[in-house]
């Protein structure tokens, strides 16, 4: 039997920071069964105290102590939360002193400054982006790869549109996607409007076994969704990309974020907002 | 003049643990001008030493030692990191003795495993969200509610859009929104469609001002965009919100994570995955 172990992810803001450094630890824990809850917006003593006792409750429930990972701007409802039943290991407190004394300067304390909406450029640049995503999509139009950062190119179900999305709302990156079709695959000619732009493409390619099961869960039992034309499909992709020397991925074992900033790191694109 | 200070965020895989917990700390910090360069895919020896260099370079040209956020997990590799003329804050090597310790277990030390596919469920649960986000935008249906877990509701630019496909992304969660429009607004009875799934109603509103603003950009000079279509399309909707019980968030000053995470927390859903 797997033995399980309550993960408190709490924050005084949206427990984004907490959840994802926490979960990237415990990752690292096989063999473990992780029962993760997130508290978010603990920003006062009283939530902070209704937190503990939630924490406490859990404790004596199953009869070990739960991990914490908090990020808590607040000395004082930290304290509060040290009070729990558990390892607490609190991200700011760790990191702000030496960060603090490293800067010469007092930090400033306020909750919510990361996940704020910070400025209202970054929330523009944020939704045009997503905008551009949304209107570029699966090859809908072509007419605004002027504008577009990288232009993703591959075949139906191959993660274009994901990947399109999370460029746009993580990092604010242009992305528009076009889907490689028997019309393009046939003549292994890319599209002139695709060649106008040839140092924005990007390929993405995904393994055959993998494209079937996805394509299947859509339309079983489909010509679309059969092993020869899958096959096909991708072959033919990827001599497209190799003569047009688009770069690739493979993207079977990725996950959205590892392709997205794969994208970003071998396209050499800046982000808009950190 | 504000001093500029150079931030590396340091990975053997997406760098996005790293960014996430590095950007919450330095947002701490008033007065500071951070340049930050994010450096993923840092998976091996010579890797790791081509990233020093980097940083070794930009401490010489800026006169002053940059700060490094690291997320590293094999240890050899940021043996290298830590050889840096920088203050390195690894993340990882930070929490995972305590947790070791508190797990009585040794960590797997495997890279990649936060961001990585994980399991194919995952991956299925997230992109079938989103596509129900896709395909249930905007209102242009309402027969899917009964899928959905939230029905997001509003005006026009209130942030429905990017908040559903943030759930989506994020947590997996199905979000369906409706934007509400002047037949909706005049009457002051919302269609039956929302009235048939009441309880997974959750309004957004915003400040007249901000969306003036935004519908500026949209459509200079518009009726869309005027104030006082504006004042009106705001007040009728939250008067619905009210007369219907619909629990709903001023938008105006939070980020798309604090739009999602309180939606997430006030209607009480789970996440289809961490």
């Amino acid at each position: 039997m797997t033995v399980q172990r309550t993960v408190f992810f709490v924050s005084d803001r949206t427990g984004i920071t907490a959840e994802t450094l926490g979960h990237s630890l415990i990752t690292q824990f096989d063999g473990l069964n992780f029962r993760q809850v997130t508290l978010p917006f603990i920003s006062s003593i009283d939530k902070a105290k209704a937190a503990v006792d939630r924490i406490n409750h859990t404790a004596r429930e199953e009869g070990v102590r739960p991990v914490v990972f908090s990020t808590m701007v607040d000395d004082g409802i930290l304290a509060v939360l040290n009070e729990a039943d558990a390892l607490v290991l609190d991200f700011f407190a760790t990191f702000i002193g030496p960060l603090e004394q490293e800067l010469s300067l007092k930090s400033s304390h306020t909750a919510g400054k990361a996940h704020g909406v910070g400025n209202e450029a970054v929330y523009t640049a944020r939704i045009d982006a997503m905008n551009f995503a949304l209107a570029n999509d699966d090859g809908v139009t072509t007419r605004n790869y002027g504008q577009a950062d990288v232009v993703l190119v591959g075949v139906s179900r191959s993660g274009k549109t994901p990947t399109s999305l999370y460029l746009a709302l993580q990092f604010g990156v242009y992305a528009a996607n076009y889907p490689l079709t028997e019309e393009e695959l046939g003549t292994e000619i890319l599209p002139q409007a695709l060649l106008d732009h040839r140092d924005k493409l990007y390929g993405l390619s995904i393994d055959p076994v993998r494209l079937r099961q996805i394509r299947s869960e859509r339309r079983p039992d489909s010509r679309y969704a059969s092993e020869q034309q899958v096959r096909y499909e991708l072959k033919e992709a990827e001599t497209l990309f190799m003569k047009y020397g688009v770069p690739f991925l493979n993207t079977t074992h990725s996950s959205i974020e590892e392709i997205a900033t794969t994208v970003l790191d071998q396209k050499g694109l800046a982000r808009r907002f950190y």
